[in-house]
């Protein structure tokens, strides 16, 4: 069987403080129906990845939550792994199209994060990583320093490499019309911004944001859809989930994410695909560490080389650090950007003659990833 | 494709102050694993259903956090629904093994909640309620005597009839080592404990409970398993969801639950059953109006005429009344219940000549309902 995004949405992402739960989920699902031309009675089943909605909000069973939002009564679920949960909603509705159960469902990613004291996101966003990681009082710049350092020492990775990262995602979030910030910025500016937790600066760190986005999982082409319609549809060609330890410390290996290997490794087998072939990527920025971790650990060049990379675009949408890392959306907003890239409608941030493109989404400090392979 | 649960276990449900969600899940798995006579290196995937880890204790991630306990990197996923993320944990699980994506899979429930303030637990219990429910103060006690109001005034029911839904499930658990309460209680005793919210006394509510259930879910008979060995393996005949409004204020009648009426007929239909078909079934018994409730809509019986139903047996685990309700484990905790029952391992409380079972698990007041049909 095949499994098709038929559409695909995102809601601005930022500081959106007339905006709620409901209304993000509302829009971005409205929207990516709309985009396949579907009736919401179609809708089979709803996936909601989100992280924080019930340890900042106290409101959880979000399945039921936003079904009864969008006004259905089908099967729903939430599906949970730190900012990983939107790539793992989507993991679950594909395998539950692939498994007869059900045609048609909606994938949804949302969070509201900007409602709540910064100190409290902090708190709760280390309730994706180890006992005791926690009980140390660590926070995520912390342990991706951890990581960047011993990239660093290994291979002499600099901290304007890790910058660089910023500016591209930056300059590429300046040209999306959806992100949170839209300013480009300098390997200056970041070397001079505020250090967070050594190496890593402000401008080395993905913001506290607001936001959702959803998709059309199904494997009709015909039931209420413009039947077909090449250049409608991307194809899933894989879907692949690996897990690793919750804390760096029962971890071998401090300069990779093992469980990013493994995921990759999975879906280009299955996809039958190799990373030469991938044109456009969405990969996890959440620090800018991590975009290089993600390019070497997926195969995509030697550990230590990725500024020698040159045949594919990376994080187009702005990635997490430009975009915005509104976190159980995150996974479902790099789809989201990969469908609008193969289907030639990313406006000023077109990747040219995109045909095959990749997701890849983490949990905590890489505890889960979450890899998507994608073709039109 | 046939889909099989060839293991299943449960921890002793109760105040288990020695113990962890750690702990807990590690010999619920175990003990399953060893039932299916299986290695966990066959494991390609763990379903967890969980509700409270993280507006009570601050750990999300509960995937990666149990995969790493149980030694697995494999994808992993917490899935959550309320009191139904058991359910709704093994619903995925199953559709994951169908998708062709996965052969052998652990759906994993657990709780721990005894850990945490009662009041604290109340709180984060409404998590599963609306907006309005959560502002109002209204606590499940409250919104389930609501339902028991609409039922004594629509048909007549009387507290009495509800006391023996605790009698008979206090008797059922009294047989079951593993259940939270071994004392047989009367109706007088009901009648007389202390009010919690008129019509609702102590004794006609689910208590707060720790534990752990899992099931392994699988194509394979022959791979590490004691091929094809019939007795050893139980059929999944159907599966299903549905959901309705978090809020009671939202829904046009009191008196029924339109998810479990909507869940029923599904599962029915796709397993080819009728309800006459059914010789043992554990139903959601968070409180007593609500085994009356599930047993109205799954068909067993014409609305108010619970008391008439003699062709099979409820909640031979003592149900969430007696055997304890540690809510994301209960879901899962139903389907070890049947499996033992149709395997005719059940010891004193064991249903004679057990051929085709049932499972219903809810969350909230009824937003959510998941049925499970099982056959051996």
């Amino acid at each position: 069987m095949k499994v098709y995004i038929t559409g695909a949405a995102t809601t601005k992402f930022g500081e959106l403080w007339s905006a709620s739960p409901r209304s993000l989920a509302r829009e971005a699902v409205t929207n990516a129906l709309k985009d396949a031309k579907l009736s919401v009675k179609y809708i089979q089943a709803l996936f909601v990845g989100n992280m924080l909605s019930g340890m900042l909000g106290g409101q959880e069973h979000l399945g039921a939550f936003f079904a009864e939002e969008l006004g259905l009564s089908v099967a729903a679920f939430k599906i949970e792994g730190a900012c990983a949960s939107g790539g793992l909603a989507l993991h679950n509705a594909i395998n539950s199209v692939l498994s007869g159960q059900y045609d048609t469902v909606v994938a949804l990613g949302v969070e509201k994060m900007t409602d709540h004291k910064p100190e409290d996101v902090a708190t709760a966003l280390m309730g994706a990583g180890s006992d005791e990681e926690r009980a140390a009082g660590a926070t995520f710049p912390g342990l991706y320093a951890c990581l960047a350092r011993a990239h660093m020492q290994a291979f002499g990775t600099t901290e304007e490499d890790m910058a660089a990262v910023a500016v591209k995602n930056h300059f590429h979030a300046s040209l999306n019309p959806n992100a949170q910030f839209h300013s480009s910025i300098t390997i200056e500016q970041v070397m001079r911004s505020s250090k967070i937790a050594d190496p890593l600066k402000l401008l080395d760190c993905s913001p506290i944001s607001d936001g959702a986005a959803a998709v059309i999982v199904t494997n009709k082409l015909g039931t209420g859809l413009p039947a077909g319609k090449a250049g409608n549809r991307v194809q899933i060609l894989a879907s692949t989930v690996a897990t690793d330890t919750l804390g760096l410390a029962q971890r071998e290996n401090l300069t990779e994410l093992k469980a990013t290997k493994e995921a990759g490794k999975k879906a280009f087998h299955i996809a039958g695909v190799s990373p030469k072939d991938i044109d456009v990527a969405e990969v996890h920025d959440c620090f800018t560490i991590a975009e290089i971790l993600a390019m070497e650990d997926l195969g995509f060049c030697k550990k230590g080389k990725v500024g020698t990379l040159k045949h594919l675009v990376v994080n187009p949408s702005g990635g997490l650090k430009g975009c915005g890392h509104p976190v159980g959306a995150t996974g479902i907003k790099q789809v989201v950007e990969i469908v609008d890239q193969l289907r030639g409608r990313a406006g000023a941030r077109q990747v040219k003659n995109a045909r095959v493109g990749l997701t890849h989404n983490v949990g905590g400090s890489g505890a889960t990833a979450v890899v998507h392979i994608l073709k039109i």
